[in-house]
């Protein structure tokens, strides 16, 4: 983590251990470079992060502000941690349905950006959140990528093994959403009837250089899931 | 606009114009600070933003690449800017059930930041793509901010009549995101069948000051509506 990350990360600790609300000022950027001992440079690196994150807004000439949403059990649809992390404050656990190498479908090659005959690691999941279903889960990993995964693995949080286990950088990723009705084999899953609706999340995952190497195809209970989005004035 | 944002802005549309794919090389820093004739810390300001709006992406020691999904006709859910900028290619009209001043529900209260002794403007309109139904929407707006709207005003863009007309500053804004079904109301506006999904959005967008101005609860028709989040590594 490079310096100006880990003084991100603090001061999204003070604001979360102080319980500061949305509106609530920050000290000015010298205070801050001298608390922190950076430069402004570093320190505005910083404060840019933050602002990315949602986690405080900056106002030219008026200072810097808390940004922070009241709701709580929402799940962050801009982290790219998946679940275990957003979800710190709830029990979500895993069932393994299915796992095995093999050739991708057709569509798993397209997102993916490899051939037919590529080697795969096909991943079927439900997920569960305080005991109740969250998501059913259907994931494909480019084998040449994601070169090793088993079942105690895949039990728990695929995304740190990646990047801990593997050391892989985990870039950019695309979500695509839907909303539909649940067929036969979802709502079994998830253990509702078919026709109620669903959450559709297709997300392809992308390594820092670009390269794809998940596809997932997510299923969401609708009873259990809700999503916060914040997002930024960079944006317009 | 500031410079950094207009050469963002031209290296945006050089990328659309040429079609550039996913991938694909942009100039290394060098060639760009001369070419837009701008200082190393300008054209890396535009870089960041282009980054963040998942258009590009950067990798240390190899350069800066084209970032571009490959589906189209998916609604942004990071742009601020209403649907007007996301469906350009589409035909997206509305039309206007209710409008007027009245005292805002306590859950609009709530959500604005104000008493609920406070005037709002209500309007509660059905938006069309393509002649089809999109969604169906109640929005509360702070009078004491956006003082005046009309009929007209609120046909086409209300956020553009905001930035231009009334040129307030827009600035962050939060989406909570639920899968639901419709209720009798909700689908006699768009023509479904009651029960059917629907995906319901509340949004509160805030003036770059941090006060929020509009609340708005939006029932899309999930036939319609599909949405991608291109999200960054920033965020992990």
């Amino acid at each position: 983590m490079l310096k100006y990350q880990q003084i991100a990360e603090e001061i999204e600790t003070y604001i979360e251990e102080h319980d500061l609300q949305q509106g609530d000022k920050l000290p000015v950027l010298e205070t801050l470079m001298a608390q922190f001992e950076v430069s402004k440079s570093t320190i505005t690196k910083s404060l840019d992060l933050l602002e990315q994150k949602g986690a405080i807004f900056q106002l030219r000439g008026s200072g810097i502000f808390v940004r922070k949403h009241k709701r709580k059990g929402y799940i962050s649809l801009l982290s790219n941690q998946g679940f275990k992390k957003d979800l710190e404050d709830f029990n979500v656990t895993s069932k393994v349905i299915e796992l095995d190498v093999r050739k991708p479908t057709p569509e798993a090659a397209e997102n993916l950006n490899i051939g037919i005959d590529v080697d795969i690691y096909y991943v079927k999941r439900v997920r569960y959140i305080n005991g109740q279903t969250l998501c059913y889960e259907e994931s494909y990993y480019n084998k040449s990528i994601v070169t090793y995964l088993n079942n105690e693995i895949v039990s728990h949080s695929i995304f740190h093994y990646i990047r801990e286990g593997l050391g892989l950088k985990i870039g950019f990723s695309d979500l695509f959403l839907h909303v539909g009705q649940l067929n036969e084999e979802e709502a079994e899953y998830l253990g509702l009837e078919a026709g109620l609706p669903k959450l559709y999340i297709e997300s392809i995952f992308h390594l820092t250089n670009g390269q794809p190497f998940d596809y997932s195809k997510i299923s969401y209970n609708y009873e259990q899931s809700q999503f916060v989005v914040q997002a930024n004035s960079f944006l317009l």
